[in-house]
This record gives structure tokens, C-alpha cells and sequence, in this order.
């Protein structure tokens, strides 16, 4: 989070959204010469006549098959919504929700959250296919593989200069994960790289809005059509990714081709996959897990006389809201963070209602903390004391937050954040019985069951 | 055709796509340790809770709105084809055909193709929204521009660099249409043209695969859903185009701001607008033109001694192929060119089928072509002499060739090439009704009975 990620840029750009955006919604109908529109009828009938003469082409037979798959409409499901739609629209949908939250999973290396875009894909794919669970987990192994290690073999220069790397290496994984799942040989899988690898999805500039969790959603959506496409004899170039005017070397400075090939089958880049424990910013977690490890050693709110944190001092700096206003400048608050930890135990996405970030109990225990800033603390650590109001004092150094490679989430913490999440929208019943299911997931015979389990 | 576009590039990359692309296909089934398959199975759980548990956040209640919108699924037409499909796939698809057999029109200043993205988007939506014709004209205008003027402001190095900059700059000129004709606002268009903006598709390296004319389709499809996103009140950047991690300084070195927005409203891009006369590159064109006109004066193939072609070197340079052996290598011969101008009157797709190209008199009459270069010849120039077995000689020198700027194809040549493609697939009876539909677009209450004639 430190580095320093300028890139050569110009931030004195003019408006050219805002103007092209109010000229196209406001330029009057027919606003320009005879001779304008005449052109703009010629350009509709040459179009017309193109495309109706190519009708019977295989590009067009490929193309309509593939689309074909998308129906009957209702066949895929929305995770958590009772209406189902068609399997491209699914892809997108979880795509997005999976990430809406910023609290998915993360590749910490390249900081590519793999699951949106790849499972999103897969699991509409497996519904409507009836792919067994076995044959989803190896795509997903497979997919997240292939997305990672393109990654690899870009970060940093593609990130620093504004792709948002889940989405843009994310239609390729989706895409490979598809080709698996649908059985493609190597032939054919190679062409659904190749379509996938014109379709890179995202920009960093979109970062504070949903069209950054969007960016998993279109990428899985792209993914998944390339594999369609491909499995129905579309056909793209076998160097798409790797050639001068291919996908690496189009949208990224450095291109580390080792990175994306070596120890392939023996290393796998799931194995480096981490979840976040908390809503917010990595930064926060250290002093988070402290104060939750606090709260376990008996530590209460009514009991706190004060918290003293000391913090590397970018936490400060990223996240030193003091008196944040709702739930999004909670997340830029590392005292709300603490007072999460202290309060709750935890500090999910529910720890970030804006209701409950201006609870005054918590807004009371928020302005106990102390923070200061220790350049002998690593920006992976915090260390955190309460001193009571009989004057005990409890301490909690930690070094590597829950969440990190170091020590990673377990099974149970995972569960715990997936009640978090599922409860309020499905009910504690239907909530235990998927965890059941995503667990089992390998050994079933299909997705169909947990597909209905994840319906309301 | 004869700029410099040498990048820094890497010509000996290793062949990652083939590598992954086995890789995926026959890397067995589990093969891997149970840590890597339980983190598989971590990975999935985190990914269902995270997406389960924001089910009901605003953006996916957009999303689903958007994606509501592509059904009931038999909605739009493809052209040419009986079956109706969804709106998103029929903007795939046609954008797709329209560009299979690359004799679609050409924005020649930066060769951007801007029907297919832009077209092909209106044309889905304005079957389903029950839109008039007038509102698809001018939605195609503006979107038309706005997708040719970012083409300008990073032309040449946008495609230097390898972006097929049909595909990379028509998603943001379909959303711009579309957002056109679902009528939104300032706002909301602005927001249209962000989503977009994370969305560019298309590289070269796809140049002579079915992916290249996906570009277009792929870019409509985007396009036209980024529209639908914004309707529903999905958010993006309202800097997404211009901003340092947006999409202008992400895609391309060259920025020129003064190109998107100059002389907005009162220059319209649409009108640069040309239309290939003939289904080859555009540098055998001045060659064909010259052989029609001697076949309108009366140049018989059987009356032919010979035929004496002077052009610029870049022809034969790139189009010299004297014993073409099928339809695509005949596109790469200016002398079967040269035969089809003489015995047909011109040289449509139905020219170049293989077995048009293997027929003993027209191959006999391309045998008769004597091709030398002449630096004094134009590029867009040629200079042809008949020489007739009785002696008479024959001479034509176009320094324009029809299709040109100079020379724009009249609409009876539109109407003349919209038959040669449009008769096979549907008949003589049917096409004049196209055509008729076609030139009445901007009056027409509807695009209904225009569609209903495009299916045969």
C-alpha cells in the first residue's frame, strides 16, 4: 500500500465525460445537415447488408450456438435472490455481488481477488450443464491458476498503470475455467484464451464506485462467452496472449513469461489465496485482530478506561478518520476498527452499517482510543493495550493479522464470516446447510442442490 | 497501409497460450495435494458467502434490472436468420456478421469501423424498446461520434500499440447510442459511457481469426449493457474517460483531448463515413475500379489480348499473388482483381468464392493481366490499358477510387453492393423491401417491420 505507484499521467485532463455525456443526451434530434442524416441512412442500410449477407457464415453458426446456450433464460442462479436468469447474466451478477463488499478473497502477491471472476463463471456454467462438484473445484483450481500467473507475469507495471488486474486477467481465468469444466481439448481451450484475451475488463479509475465490482461480474460474463464460443468452433489466434499485438504485451510494460509457466502442475496459486476477516482495508486488520483477541481475554466496553494503540504510521495516515459520519468513513477509521473489535468481536460488513457506526456506545468507546504512531512497528503489526477502569491492564501484540499468509483464516473463522454475510439475507437454517454444502462441494454429484440452497 | 507501426515489442515470446491452453485441458482431475484441494473448496465458500451476503445491495438490484431487460429472450433480430434472441446476443452477433467479410465501412482516418459497435447495439435495443426510427438515427449519429472522436484523440499509437481500435473505442459509441435511445439523462449517460470505459475490446493480433470481427459484436454487446446498467442507476467514474487510471491513459500513450470535443455538435464524424465498393484491402481498389470502367466501355473478357496495369510498388508489394488458389488468397491478387472488375462488373464477396477464383476463363483472363509498378502512380491511383484482340486499345486512369472520400460510392453503388450480399440469403423480392426500409428509417414509426423483413 505504500509503494509508490505514480505513473506517467495526465491529471489536468479536460471533462471529456461530463461533455461527450451532456452532447449526447442533449444535442437535439436531427440537429445537423440533410447530407448528415442521408450518411447516417447509408451507414444503417451498408451495415444492414453486411450482416445479413454474412448470415450463413461459421462465425455466425459458432456465434448463434454459443448465445443459444444462454437459454431457456431462467437457468442459472443469483446467490441470495429467488429469481434465476440466464447463465451469462448469473456470471455477472455474482460476479458483482461476490465483490461489492470489497470483502472477498485476495492474491495478496498482485492483489487479484481470483474468486469473482472465476467462480462466478463456473457455478452458472455447472448449473446449466450439470457438471459435477468434482469437475468445478479442478476448474476452479485451473482457472484461478491461469488468472494468477498472467498476474504474475505483469504486476506491477499493469496495475500501476490503471488496470484493475482482478478484472482484466480475470476474463482469462474464467475463461479457462469454462474450457475445463466444459471438457474443451487443448486445441479449443486455446481458442477460448484467444477470445477471452481481447476482453480485459477494468480500470482503476473506477475504484469508489460499482463499476469496480463490476469488473469481476463482466469478466466472468466475457470468460464464460469465450468458452461458449470456443466449444462451438469459434476461432481466435494461438499467440493471443503472448504476441506483439496479443493481450500481455497490449496492456502491460513488463511481460515476466517465466511467471506465467514455470512450475506449472506442481505450484498452484490457490495455495496462496487469503480471506479478509474484516470489511475494510488490509492496513486495519493488525489493530482489529488485537482488539477482538482483547475481547476474548474478558476485555468489556463498560470496563474501558482507554485503549492505546501503537501503529505504523501509514495506518494513520490511510485510516485516521477520528469521528467518522456512516459506514464508508468507518472503513477509513481505525478507531472504529478497534471499537468493532472490542464491541462485537468482529467487524464485518455489519460492523459498518452507517446505524452502527453512529451508535453512541460505540462512538463513546471509539473516542477511547489512543493512537500513536511508532515507526518500530511493522506496518503488518499493531500493539494494542486497554487499561481498565480497576486499573488492569491487558496487551496484545500482534505481528501477522488473522487473514494473512502468516496465519491464515481458519475453517471455522471463514464459517464465521460466511454466517456474517449469509444469515441476514438467507437465515441462520439455510445459512448452515450451504457451509455444508460449499464444503462438500467436491464429492457432490452436481450443484444443483446447493444452487437451490443459495435461493432464499 | 505502408505507416510505419513497428512497436518495441517482443516477437519471441514463448507460447503461453498453447502452454496454459494444455495445461487446462489434461492437467488430471485433483491433481494436487489435499491442502491446494481444501483451499479450492476455502476459496468457493468465501466466494458464496461474500456474493450471498450482498444480494440486496443497490448495485445488484441494478444489475438485475439491467439483465431483466434481455428477456423474455426471443426479442431481437439476427439479419438474415429466422431465429430471434436475446437483445444482447443479437448486438453480439450482428456486430459480429456485419464485419465477418471486413466490407463494412470505414472511418478511414483512423480505419475504425463504427457501424458494427454502434449499429448493431441500436438496432437490438430499438427492436425491443419499440423506439422510432428517428430515435435510431440520431443515436446512431452520436454514438458514431463519440466513438470515431476518441479514436482521434489516440490514433496512432493507440493502434500502433495493438489495439483494434473498432472494437476498443466502439463500446463507449454503442453505450453512447444506447444511452441515446433509452433517453437518459446527462447523468446517466455520463454514467453509460464510464461503465463502458472499463470495457475496450480488442487486439490485433486477432487480425485474421473470427475474433477480429467479434471485436465489433463484442463492443455492441458491452456497450448496449453498459446502457442498460446506467438506466437501472449502476455508478462509474465520472472521469472514466479521461482520468489517469481511465480509459484514454490506460490504452493509449497519445491524448488529445481537443480531438473528443472540438467542434462538437456542428462537425459530425458520421460524415467521413466510406463504404468499401469491393470485399478486399483497399490499396487493390483503384485496379478494380479501372477494370469496371473498361467493361463499361465495352471490354469483353473474350475480346482480351491483354491487360496492362501500372501502379503504385505497395500493390504488388502486397498484393502480387498471380496464381491465387482459393477466395482469401484471391483477395491478396490484384489480378484476379483485375479479371473479376472485367468479367463482373465487380468484386463482392460472391466474386471471391473459391470456386470463382478457380474457373478456367477467369483465371485464363487473369493470366492476360501484366502488372508493373510505377512510382510516378498514386497509392490511391491505377492505370489500366485494355489491349483487344483486334487491335483497339482501351485506357482508364482513376486517381480515386470509387469508395474513396473523393470518390464516395453513390447510393445506387450502396444499393448494388447491399443485392450482391443481401439476395442470396433472402431473395431478390425481400432485399428491395430492406433496402427500401432502410432509406425510410428516419421516418418510420418503428424498427418492427424493418426486422421482420431482415429475418427470411
Amino acid at each position: 500500500m505504500a509503494r509508490n505507484t505514480q505513473v506517467a499521467a495526465d491529471p489536468h485532463a479536460p471533462p471529456v465525460t461530463r461533455t461527450l455525456a451532456r452532447f449526447v443526451a442533449t444535442h437535439p434530434s436531427r440537429g445537423w445537415s440533410d447530407a448528415v442524416d442521408h450518411e447516417a441512412h447509408r451507414t444503417f442500410l451498408n451495415w444492414v447488408g453486411c450482416a445479413a449477407g454474412a448470415a450463413e457464415h461459421e462465425a455466425a453458426r459458432a456465434a448463434l450456438a454459443a448465445v443459444a446456450m444462454l437459454q431457456p433464460a431462467p437457468q442459472a442462479t443469483v446467490l441470495g435472490r429467488r429469481e434465476r436468469v440466464d447463465m451469462a447474466s448469473a456470471a455477472l451478477v455474482n460476479g458483482i455481488t461476490s465483490h461489492t463488499f470489497d470483502f472477498d478473497d485476495t492474491y495478496l502477491k498482485t492483489i487479484i481477488h481470483p474468486a469473482g471472476p472465476v467462480a462466478s463463471a463456473l457455478f452458472a456454467l455447472a448449473e446449466v450443464t450439470g457438471a459435477t462438484g468434482r469437475q468445478l473445484v479442478d476448474a476452479l483450481v485451473l482457472g484461478i491458476d491461469v488468472s494468477c500467473r498472467l498476474g504474475n507475469a505483469m504486476y506491477p507495471d499493469h496495475y500501476d498503470r490503471g488496470w484493475h488486474i482482478t478484472g482484466s486477467t480475470g476474463t482469462l481465468g474464467a475463461a479457462a475455467g469454462c474450457a475445463r469444466l466444459l471438457g474443451l481439448d487443448e486445441e479449443r481451450t486455446a481458442m477460448a484464451l484467444g477470445i477471452a484475451a481481447s476482453q480485459p475488463v477494468g480500470m482503476r479509475e473506477q475504484f469508489g464506485t460499482m463499476t469496480k465490482p463490476f469488473h469481476p461480474g463482466g469478466a466472468a460474463r466475457a470468460g464464460l462467452l469465450s468458452a461458449l464460443l470456443a466449444k462451438h468452433g469459434f476461432t481466435a489466434s494461438p499467440k493471443a496472449i503472448e504476441a506483439p499485438r496479443g493481450y500481455v504485451q497490449v496492456v502491460s510494460t513488463k511481460c515476466d513469461w517465466a511467471e506465467a509457466t514455470d512450475d506449472l502442475g506442481s505450484r498452484f496459486e490457490i495455495s496462496f489465496n487469503t480471506y479478509k476477516p474484516f470489511a475494510c482495508g488490509i492496513v486495519i486488520h493488525p489493530a482489529i485482530d488485537a482488539c477482538v483477541q482483547l475481547r476474548a481475554k474478558g476485555v468489556r466496553p463498560e470496563d474501558v478506561e482507554r485503549i492505546e494503540l501503537r501503529v505504523h504510521p501509514l495506518v494513520l495516515e490511510l485510516t485516521g478518520k477520528k469521528e467518522p459520519q456512516d459506514g464508508l468513513q468507518g472503513k477509513f477509521s481505525v478507531y472504529h476498527g478497534c471499537a468493532a473489535g472490542i464491541f462485537f468481536g468482529q467487524a464485518g460488513e455489519g460492523e459498518y452499517e452507517d446505524a452502527v457506526v453512529r451508535r453512541e456506545d460505540v462512538t463513546a468507546l471509539r473516542r477511547k482510543v489512543v493512537a500513536t504512531v511508532d515507526d518500530a512497528v511493522d506496518e503488518a503489526a499493531a500493539d494494542v493495550t486497554a487499561i481498565l477502569k480497576d486499573g488492569r491492564r491487558e496487551h496484545v501484540r500482534v505481528e501477522h493479522a488473522i487473514g494473512s499468509l502468516e496465519r491464515p483464516m481458519t475453517d471455522a473463522n471463514l464459517e464465521a464470516k460466511f454466517r456474517s454475510l449469509a444469515e441476514p439475507i438467507m437465515g441462520a437454517r439455510r445459512t448452515a446447510d450451504l457451509i455444508e454444502a460449499c464444503w462438500n462441494l467436491g464429492a457432490a454429484p452436481g450443484v444443483a442442490a446447493l444452487a437451490t440452497l443459495g435461493r432464499p
